[in-house]
């Protein structure tokens, strides 16, 4: 049988059903969909390949996905660092991105985060900030997967003037791109301290309508539930309850503040958390307690939040920063195992975006959202376990090859759809015209 | 004027001075040592360089110090994890070692170390394990600098029966290795719970005479010193202080447990800590008050631990891991900033093996232990402060080169004293032998 792809690996790691590492098989795909997943032997005699890839050092995964990013905000990697919260924001972050934060910019930004997340496997990535169609014009022009946040905010900034605009322009840019197979949309408020009721529920009643996700950063510090609690009585995980928002559509990221009441209480609503350990650590904004988020049955995916406090978009690190984190949050060395980091950073992402009919896992039928990790590595032997080497050992550098629904975006180690050089010269120039300062 | 070595970089980062950065500089090397650090345009005017080294996208540091590991153990890594600390030790761990670590294990698994480490920019281990004689000969076969933990126990392991035997066999490898210029010494008693008074005592004695420091897991678990406590009404450090061996020649490794009061107590005794914060994470150990002990005046270091709970030997990880989880656990964005976890993967390390005059930053006339790491990659560009990226994005996999006392260890990638191809068929004989089981 004619198939347009045949990868032949030493491991396929297929992440659903659980706990399963097939050795010597491979993976059949076809018009950009998994067909087949069969050992080594018989798949040569089963199916005449257009392509064939062999990867015999190579463990094969579903494609990473990246939770929760600002991808344009890599040009801002290293901008400011070791800085207090609100310093870092009111004195570098929020000034910089007044003067930059251009449609250029977001171009710029998106692709070098592209580039960065297809060379570390991420396939996919679920985005909120400014100039959403920058952003998903760049995800369509080179190929990534990507679910786009229709920010909104009460106030205005470089994109919108008030709550109404910035809905109307998400509504038009839904109208725009519903129809793109490798595009999804949220509508993503910003925060609970930065959007009132009034546009939350409009957000909320055109989610409904048009089966959409909402994204939203949510207890993110303590400050922010403490604030909201003097105010006005209620912890902002209470408002956003009392306005219907908590349901199996909502993606709710950071969450490092809840009581053993409050995740059970999350538990039931069957929302979804999106934890990013390194931004939680980097901004001291507290711990996400993982371990007992998902004991209560709460599907916890995984993000690296922006570049300007992680500072890469680095999924195999941020798996491991939240395996280890886990342990010593819980107390427990035996909580959150690779094989659940590994979950977290592909089929619990897919759940929250709710595309796990259609990526998250080497499932027949799904799209061939699939990654490639040479293992032979000296760093990465002797290899007793594979989930253990890439989750606690491997470097994203030993990515060699990443696949959007069969496409291949990254061939052993080179990226098809963006010009490195060229881009490096771009981002170059966005660090000379920042250090200049403001003109 | 003729040297042996000039490394043109884009920068060059001493660590002493603190936090500088030199723009287009280059290091002059001969006989070994730092003669020279000077503008890239005056220094082929001065010099006539043997070899002359163009590192135009790179920056220098000093070579990395792994203050604590335990080198052999990279055979174990991915053997064992996600398991209760008890369960992984008693069950996995020790019976495991008591099969394998041999002579030939030791030897193997410290190349393996050796190759890791070069590739991932150390230069310098501070080791404690068995066999230590078979540690320090592959330290010398490859060229890399080390100090050597003259190991002790109550019990019997493979490598001796009682204290008395650790102690006679840690001598006479001393009277062996005392003038090799690439290793120093440590008497290294297990831990306080494996090492009774008397022997505890004699290592003091011993250190004290031939001026050797003392390499010692301390409060690595609340479990530790609480038994202590419980059992003597003392904690393992009053027992270390009242023994008298909490001096400036004392490394302390782990300490998870401390109170403010011990943070005091400790910090005037002069003593050094080791700061292992991916193990600490992995085995649930507790969190090291870093910046608290900083602020205080210890020296605190930084180790990887073996790679059997960490799950590598990873310093540019650790710097990393160290800097965010400091953060975290002080609640405070600024502690710990790049520069100070670059310090304490250098000079640090150096002060805490006692070998400040000879490594840890460029000053002239110290040993050329330097390190190239190249910042062109997508994921560590914009560069506008290198150091941030090397801290809080680069991968060890951009260190291209690494030369101890001025001969290249690490040539763009490439290791010149190991055969890794011959180096992975021996680890993956190991792989087999031990999937096989005990024989």
């Amino acid at each position: 049988m004619q198939v347009d792809l045949l990868i032949q690996a030493r491991w396929i790691i297929p992440v659903e059903p659980a706990s399963v590492v097939y050795d010597n098989y491979s993976l059949a795909i076809d018009g950009g969909r998994i067909v087949d997943l069969l050992p080594s032997d018989l798949a040569l005699r089963k199916y005449r390949p257009r392509v064939l890839e062999i990867r015999d050092r190579h463990a094969l995964i579903p494609g990473l996905i990246n939770c929760h990013t600002h991808a344009a905000m890599t040009l801002l990697r290293g901008f400011a660092d070791d800085l207090p919260l609100m310093d870092w924001l009111q004195n570098h972050i929020w000034p910089a991105e007044q003067q930059w934060a251009s449609e250029a910019f977001v171009r710029d930004g998106t692709d070098l985060a592209i580039a960065e997340m297809l060379r570390g496997g991420t396939t996919c990535f679920n985005d909120m900030y400014f100039f959403p169609e920058i952003t998903a014009q760049q995800a369509l022009q080179h190929g990534i997967r990507a679910n786009i946040g229709l920010i909104v905010f009460d106030f205005p900034t470089l994109w919108a003037e008030n709550a109404d605009a910035y809905l109307a322009k998400g509504l038009a840019l839904h109208e725009q791109l519903r129809h793109e197979s490798l595009l999804s949309l949220s509508f993503a408020p910003h925060a609970p301290y930065t959007v009132s009721d009034a546009p939350l529920s409009r957000a909320l009643t055109y989610a409904d309508e048009m089966n959409l996700t909402l994204h939203m950063h949510v207890h993110e510090t303590a400050h922010e539930v403490e604030q909201q609690l003097a105010n006005t009585g209620q912890t902002p995980l209470q408002r956003l309850r009392d306005l219907g928002l908590l349901t199996s559509s909502f993606i709710a990221v950071h969450m490092t503040q809840m009581s053993a009441e409050q995740i059970a209480e999350f538990a039931e609503t069957g929302a979804h958390i999106v934890h990013c350990p390194e931004s939680n650590l980097k901004l001291a904004s507290g711990f996400c307690p993982v371990a007992d988020c998902l004991a209560a049955g709460i599907n916890v995916a995984l993000g690296t939040d922006g570049a300007a406090s992680n500072n890469d978009l680095d999924m195999l690190g941020e798996m491991r920063t939240a395996a280890l984190l886990a342990k010593g949050v819980a107390g427990d060395a035996s909580a959150v195992s690779a094989w659940t980091a590994l979950e977290m950073a592909t089929i619990n992402g897919a759940k929250a975006l709710g595309l796990d009919t259609e990526i998250g896992s080497l499932l027949l039928g799904k799209a061939a959202d699939v990654v490639a990790i040479d293992l032979s590595a000296p760093e990465t032997q002797p290899c007793f376990h594979p989930v253990a080497q890439i989750v606690y050992a491997a470097g994203r550098h030993q990515v060699s090859d990443a696949w959007v629904a069969g496409k291949p975006l990254l061939s052993q180690r080179r990226l098809t759809t963006l010009d490195l050089d060229e881009l490096t010269q771009r981002v170059e120039q966005w660090r000379q015209r920042m250090n200049a300062g403001p003109s």
